[in-house]
């Protein structure tokens, strides 16, 4: 039968602590003290993952210097395996935002995984002899090296969730592209009929600029998060560790996790700069501004049916108003556009996060950590909604699309080489005074004959550089 | 024997419910639309209860004007009062980020009171030809006049818990101001020695700036709020409304909430308009922007213990090293920093969502609720962690405090009117060249006699003006 | 002959200043310092005016208290009024951002006033012992006290021209709402067709919203404003000042701004609190947002001509496109758009210069003023600009607003009462799939007879709440 | 003797142009319509430059191919090469913040250039039928592509600069890093005694966080800038272009600008698409974050003098106060801090303005290309500022820092190893509670022998891991 409670001590007294937890006091401390947003660690799965690694990697560096005994090393490694392969997450309990630079994180993981190993050992849970959350889980490491190690490995694990959603996004939007390649429509500058283009090229476009995203996310993003400060304890000097840890630990941490990580040159400065993260959280930044743009831009083609331009069909998701029979909206750009405001909020606290740091450490780290883990979850949630619930299912409404096309004054910038600035204009004005169309105007002008006139609308000739230079 | 699902139907087909939900077929759809934040209604409360109001207050208008009859009147009535009494606030299912502009909440607030109901009535759950989710519960309501009240109901609900943590917080650091009033101490600007002033002075200041907060908030957010579009239905022409429909809905929301509500004097106007939240969010960022500075200066002034200032010790809550042994640091006023910073982001959300707006409708509420309610939390529970865990325990080193104020250069302008400009900076000049104090340096040079100079010195005549005028 | 150059001296040194500069050294070394923005105070006159203003209500205090002679009184005076009607403006040279928390624009302001102070009384610019920045111009002040009063004092003398600018807008789109009352067209959520309005309540929307803000600007900024630390000296303590000054200095301010200038109650708090600004950029960042709102529904109503919502039409300005012929852009929506996004983006840096002050002073104020002056007076012209240059030209399309009104699929929901939401989702649904109008398949299918028809259709009784309720 | 005015025509209209006026009508309309920042094109002489370098390329395509005839050419040749050269830039007046998505800005170039021409060519200004600016200077161009193109041009033109004054800066601290690499001192962390290190290492980390973004700003804003969209013409389809001058065009403005311009792949997503920028500023603002950062440590370090840090000096660059004799206020980093922090402002203005874009264009452009510009500005301004005025001069107090370290409580953790985590953790705390030192207590308790501690407390054993391993 379990014990209700056990007692536990630290610098600041003595404290009882759940019997069935596998944390302790340090983390019954800080849930005490930080209760703020009420999202745990455990939210973001890949960083309690990524926080088992490093505790992991740095038992087996200390294991094989010689510092860490064969039987506690077991232990580690064993508690390490089990959150690492998703057990006990539900004991990572502390509040994402949290004062103490992130030593809270560190010692929930410190003693999850202590309290672990006790039971594999055999031990009871708090018989901290056996088996020592600071002495030995944490052995050689500062939280000031093995926190920030941990965001970093944690972005890693993360980071192809985010490529994968962005990839088929970008994906579905080029088979749109392709499907919609002979639609003709009229391009819109200012918001006023400006040429001709085809709905593909338009798609085309979207799936393009998402596609140079792609590239710098997937080639930037892993380069600015594979420079770990691991073994730099406190404050980058790498007091009291072993000349030999620091390249045993990060090579171990790079196996372990499979991912290319090496030493920051620089371990002081490594310790207190959140450049990365800035940078990282910009890019997705850049990344949310395209999507909320290319959202705008749907919603925009969708609006109508009637009194809108109504060039495509979004798929219906989900009935649009309790008062206004058979009314759909377009729901899922409207959730993409907010996901994305979303973000760059979290951008502007990253910022002021990383810019609050003092000295030989960055306090505001937490934050830093919360935001941009939340930034990538939401980010990699909305691309996927976006695919699948909204741009598989775009139709074109091909037959609106050409006759705005026809109707349109646009339409004599194409004729303008033919009939000069001054007709054009001219008819433009004429058209716009009396309602008719240019080409019938040009028709009745007889401006050119009907050859021309067809050859120069010819969709091919319009929405790209003509084939045949034109010469007077 | 309960059964597995129930079948549903709405516009676009039909869909298995879980047989035990209270939310119906639009709630399932938004679930499986949005999944996003991971952020359900439930999160928020104030939210889900002040939803519940809206529905008790439509449904009153509804049955007074002879729309609703008694049964179903009384159904929707004792639905109404379990949710807000706190019950079943695990069917507020949707993600706080939704697209339709607040329509899924809506629409699982008509669900949830359906079938609540429903029960009530003796009927199962989905018997919606007996009380139905839009044509009963929702009756003479848009998601664009209900979810808009609600989130200024919720906001007001939850309001005087905000006003309580930080009148709470004003009133500690005026304690503490009091307790240090004697406590004689250097002022410093720009981060260097300035003029002496009392410890207690600068809580005061710290108090004082709250309370200008306090006053605001406690004026105008109110104000901002209790103007609401009720009755407005699907653009605010109240379009098949009966005329006296908003009047009654909109006092019997004032009686059901006891808060002061009137109806918006335009409300086309107010259906789309978000500036309230603009500027309450404004009002947030302005305190978190307060809070910031002050427990910028708490950690600037207990830095040390000793390469720091080191005037003030904060309580320590939790050690603060595993590799420092004996370090404490400044966890609560670091955690309320990121709380600020948090608060601004989201301030930046708000701001833009207002401005996606378009023609008749916001379509970016929902973030604008998800993100009010978040900050109004967040602030609501850092301002009583520092009150409880940090100022409140706070304790001055006095001896430290009146040292630097001996040692000080800055000691130098009270000298001024008695010595000149001239000698005083030569002196301090001279303070600094050879490391003496300036006190000893004009006692040295017998620029003063100590009568004077005692008189000059007495803390009284160094932080306020002078009693007496100086002249000639 | 007036002479190259003069030689001045000031603790660091000496530096040979312009012969014909009415500034002196210490403006000097901060025009050399600072080189950043290239901005330098006078492009602010209300500021350059409002330091003038502060530097004489100083001189009458300490004239009235007997710290300073008739002379130097008169001296002053005479310069000061000389830089408040607009003269030697072009003298106020240093870069709106500096360090040092504004002494180089209180030294700016002290030196061009002893100088031309000098002059009137007959002696050369430099003979300072004759009248002197610091010890006579400068007396009893400290930067931290006059520079913050003359910030509040310079933007309270700009804040009428943004109201005025402000209501003026606000009277010409009233003058709209009422040309178009009678304009029946279709409004919109979501970019949908939602159900009918009139042109005239869009625009008395739009009137409205400003309206609101007229008022809280009105109101609120004042307040905001009035309460100055004039008196507070170095840190809010008074120290070295006499017990009468700051009383007379404040009223005589008042008095010559013509301000209802009154006392910080707390002059420590005061003296570091840029609350106000905070608060004062919250409410022109919510004023940016409504307009730019605006706008990009402005420059909807008017996409087109023809493959847009053309119901409105702005004036135009200048030729749109050198490429297409007739192309008229909505240029000044999108420059009142553009300028919204930059008052945001001042917004940001005056929170983060608010939220960086530091124990007793906000080295950041330089940035706060800067900003929060620039913001006032682009939103003042921008306003300006909108209501000259587009307002008062917008025209409506009216038969193109109607016709959207009967082809609508929207039009069905006034008729939901009497047809049951049933019929009228069916309809929507056969008038979308065969591109009939929905009034033509009501009346095929005789769900309605004509003359209840034609009264339900009557805009009256579409555009408010039905004057007869509906039962039955 | 030259006319008062000329009177020019266009669509809307005839004016009167100044008689010596280079520009022409649309000039004078935009100038007229947009009266904002008061901050005209030629603020921006790397603007103006990259314009007439545009107009250049585009006018030696169009002759090669044969559309524009020698004499013309010419006009223009010899029209850009002034511009370029720096000559006739303040005849560049139209306001940065404009709509119409930079016409204005383009047929402000048109209009001087080809007044320059014809003056070039013998005629008088106006005379535009011998040289036409939209048919000649503008030909084959549309604004939306040679706007964006001279944007990014201007940006490549100006950004060795920006590169060099980072260079310059990050070369000084290393130079003082090494300078003060024997400098023993305290680390801090949450501000609050750490472990020792160097001040030359706190230095060299100062100079390596800068260095890495030299590298990133180096290799990745020139790669996000080369990709042009000159030759997409009205919307990226390239409509009424030669089929080679796209490729001309490109080839001949790499040549003029020096620089390695290529065209973008997908021209319909490069005319609307502000990604580059989004992540320019991005960088930017990255960049401003560290120096923020940076200038915080430096005013930290250097205050007091008395009650303060007191570890380094800065140069006293002005007076700091009037009223305290002998005060030096670090004006040079409260400078960096508020340029930091309206860069950061930038930053969200261009992100807003990206995301504000919609369909074929962003028409808010201007205001992006107008807050680049004084980003890039600011920041090469402001780190010159800091390498010069500050950095260079700045000095060590090495007993001050020496002091320090021998009294931290911090230096318990080098025993810490020896004496084991209890030992120290009860040493620590009757230090502090005694005021005594940490040393002084172990040898007084004979817990290590002098050899021992000597050997510890050896500077290179504390600041790196130790050489020889620690084993029990």
């Amino acid at each position: 039968m379990s014990v209700a409670f056990r007692c536990e001590k630290d610098l600041l007294g003595s404290l009882e602590v759940p019997g069935d937890a596998y944390y302790g006091i340090q983390t019954l401390r800080a849930v005490d003290n930080f209760r703020l947003t009420g999202v745990p660690l455990s939210h973001y799965p890949k960083f309690v993952i990524a926080l088992a690694m490093v505790k992991q990697a740095a038992a087996d560096a200390n294991h094989q210097l010689g510092y860490l005994n064969d039987e506690k090393h077991q232990a580690i490694t064993g508690a390490c395996r089990k959150v690492i392969d998703g057990e006990f997450h539900d004991q990572f309990v502390v509040d994402m935002i949290q004062g103490g630079a992130g030593t809270s994180t560190n010692m929930n993981a410190n003693e999850v995984i202590a309290n672990i190993g006790l039971e594999l050992m055999g031990h009871a849970r708090g018989e901290y002899h056996y088996l020592h959350p600071n002495n030995d889980v944490n052995m050689a490491q500062s939280t000031n090296d093995a926190y920030p190690t941990a965001i970093r490995v944690g972005l890693l694990l993360g980071h192809h969730y985010l490529l994968d959603s962005l990839d088929n996004l970008a994906g579905a939007l080029t088979d749109k592209g392709n499907e919609f390649s002979h639609v003709l429509k009229m391009g819109r500058t200012q918001l006023q009929d400006a040429v001709p283009m085809t709905l593909g090229q338009e798609f085309h476009a979207f799936a393009n600029t998402l596609k140079e995203d792609l590239q710098h996310l997937n080639r930037m993003a892993p380069e600015l998060l594979v420079e770990v400060n691991l073994g730099g304890t406190a404050i980058g000097t790498g007091i009291n560790s072993d000349p030999e840890y620091q390249r045993i630990a990060v090579a171990r941490l790079a196996e372990i996790s499979g991912m290319p990580l090496r030493p920051a040159l620089d371990l002081v400065e490594a310790t207190s700069d959140m450049g990365a993260f800035v940078l990282i959280s910009g890019m997705l930044k850049r990344l949310a501004v395209k999507l909320s743009k290319i959202c705008n831009d749907l919603r925009l083609l969708s609006s109508g049916p009637r009194t809108g331009f109504n060039e495509i069909n979004l798929p219906p998701r989900q009935p649009g108003s309790s008062i206004m029979p058979g009314k759909v909206n377009p729901v899922i750009p409207e959730a993409v556009n907010q996901v994305a405001f979303d973000i760059i909020g979290n951008d502007l606290a990253v910022t002021m996060a990383a810019e609050g740091g003092q000295l030989q450490l960055n306090v505001m780290e937490p934050l830093i950590a919360y935001r941009t883990f939340d930034s990538v979850r939401l980010l990699t949630r909305a691309m996927t909604m976006l695919e699948e619930h909204c741009i598989k299912g775009i139709t074109a409404n091909e037959e609106r699309c050409l006759e705005l096309v026809e109707n349109s004054i646009g339409l004599i910038t194409a004729l303008n080489p033919w009939i000069g600035y001054d007709n054009a204009t001219r008819i433009a004005r004429e058209a716009l005074t009396s309602g008719r169309g240019v080409l019938e105007l040009v028709r009745e002008e007889k401006l050119l004959d009907d050859d021309t006139l067809t050859d120069i609308l010819r969709p091919a000739n319009m929405i790209a550089p003509r084939l045949k230079p034109l010469r007077g």
